[in-house]
């Protein structure tokens, strides 16, 4: 029995799992501020799931959380949506509350170990398309974290010397024109998602949302590209929020990459557009790979 | 004993060396032209080898070429200088001619691995500033060549949509301003290469050479970003014929790396110019990870 905890912005998500990856139980709770508040709420989500699972068990527990993560020490910097301080034990306090040995990584990590079971590929880069953009690497069927936990940080690669000026204090990063922020400034979703309302105006005829929408598949086959030149995994998977708008998302960034590779028969021969995937937009993807750490 | 090659447009070099990656014996002979040629050459090599280290020895030679190598098969395609038709059986036909097991690799993948050894390191990006731009990929000890060969395809990744088109099909690929040809239509050589007579000039007081080094410097140091961003190397090898020029090639991209990290905390936090390394200019790089690559 495995245990993952996913912790985002908004909500908690935890999962228990077999070891073979089925979904056993579930349970979410709304995200608070702080570092303590943080953890007594993944704290009552672990006895939640335990109760759910018929007994104490889960001596690990996987989490995954946004930020700067520091896996040896079972800390988090840049954790900014979540006030959580930088350096925060998360680890040991939620080890002390619940009495499990806490697994601590990026979100991003967490949801390409998931991806990696629920799609059965041991060999991928998955493209985090949240409000941010970010990427992980399981290569070969080992998690790539990089020497300073720094791998997939594509997000604040510059990739247009004339582009706009990034949070990150760079020019031109691809974060910028390649993620939900990017999609929101173009097309404000008025309530809905950005991405959602983007996607839905198009399909209902929209010209300009249409133009919109294929000019970010454009960038985000750009980030598919980039990966795919570095590293060369055998899939990259479109996964984060914007991902749920689902297979359009695919299916607008196939077509672009297909049209970047009609100019050259280098790109042509890699088949990009034949290696990407959609994470399943239905499942708890960076829960269930947060109990997957945990049982590696 | 451990043999390997390094099979280059000019010359072909063989070395021999311990299993420690000691030197023990060196040969060097001119490249012809045509795959049976080439293979007339390199057996020639492994000879005069076997005869320099006292003995027949040396059952397997590990051989670094250009183009993309299929490992598997021992068979190279688009080897363009060297007149290797496309799917030429240059292992087997190696292997005929010496009665030796030959290891086929890429030259940028023998290079790491053999800046690896030298250097003391188990996680590097090796640059492969040639007349085109490649990078190879050793981490935690172990060479990643990707699903399809195409690992460190980084030359044909576009950073600039208003720079020059790409021999590729592409625009403003990193290649077009971060290798040896990019300085070469710069900085014309005059018989000398390129890169030696640029950084020459610029030494010797030229002001508009020493700004034509600095905005190649700049564009490399783009190069050790997109790496470090995406797979996080403990280290960054500079190597390749532009790297002849030695230490002054890494002072000035680790110049441009510091020039871009000002703006940002977040580069300045990862210190790329400290992670930045020069491939020993007086060794023979890839011919040493060529022998390596038999070892493993």
């Amino acid at each position: 029995m495995l245990m993952g905890l996913d912790i985002g912005g908004t909500k908690i998500l935890g999962v228990v799992a077999s070891v073979e990856g089925d979904l056993l139980a579930s349970v979410r709770v709304a995200s608070p501020t702080g570092g303590d508040q943080v953890v007594a709420s993944a704290a009552e989500v672990v006895e939640k799931l335990r109760a759910a699972a018929g007994g104490p068990g889960a001596g690990v527990v996987g989490v995954g959380i946004p930020g700067l993560v520091d896996v040896e020490h079972g800390t988090v910097r840049h954790a900014v949506n979540l006030g959580v301080a930088d350096g925060y034990p998360f680890s040991e306090r939620l080890g002390a509350v619940t009495g499990a040995r806490v697994v601590l990584d990026n979100d991003a990590n967490a949801a390409a170990l998931g991806a990696a079971a629920l799609l059965g590929e041991r060999d991928l880069g998955y493209l985090s398309l949240g409000t941010g953009l970010a990427a992980a690497l399981v290569l070969d069927g080992v998690l790539r974290r990089g020497s300073r936990n720094a791998a997939g940080e594509i997000g604040h690669i510059p990739v247009d010397p004339a582009g706009p000026r990034c949070e990150c204090g760079q020019v031109g990063c691809l974060e910028t024109v390649a993620s939900g922020s990017a999609i929101a400034t173009l097309w404000p979703g008025d309530g809905q998602p950005a991405a959602q309302a983007l996607f839905d105006a198009a399909a209902a005829g929209s010209v300009e949302a249409a133009a919109v929408r294929d000019r970010f598949a454009a960038r985000v086959a750009d980030a598919v590209r980039l990966v795919a030149l570095t590293v060369d995994p055998a899939v990259v998977v479109l996964g984060g929020g914007v991902a749920q708008v689902g297979e359009r998302l695919r299916v607008a960034v196939a077509h672009a990459l297909a049209e970047q590779a009609a100019a050259s028969p280098f790109l042509r021969s890699l088949d990009l557009a034949g290696r990407l995937r959609l994470a399943p937009p239905d499942r708890p993807v960076a829960a269930l790979g947060a109990a997957l750490l945990g049982a590696s």
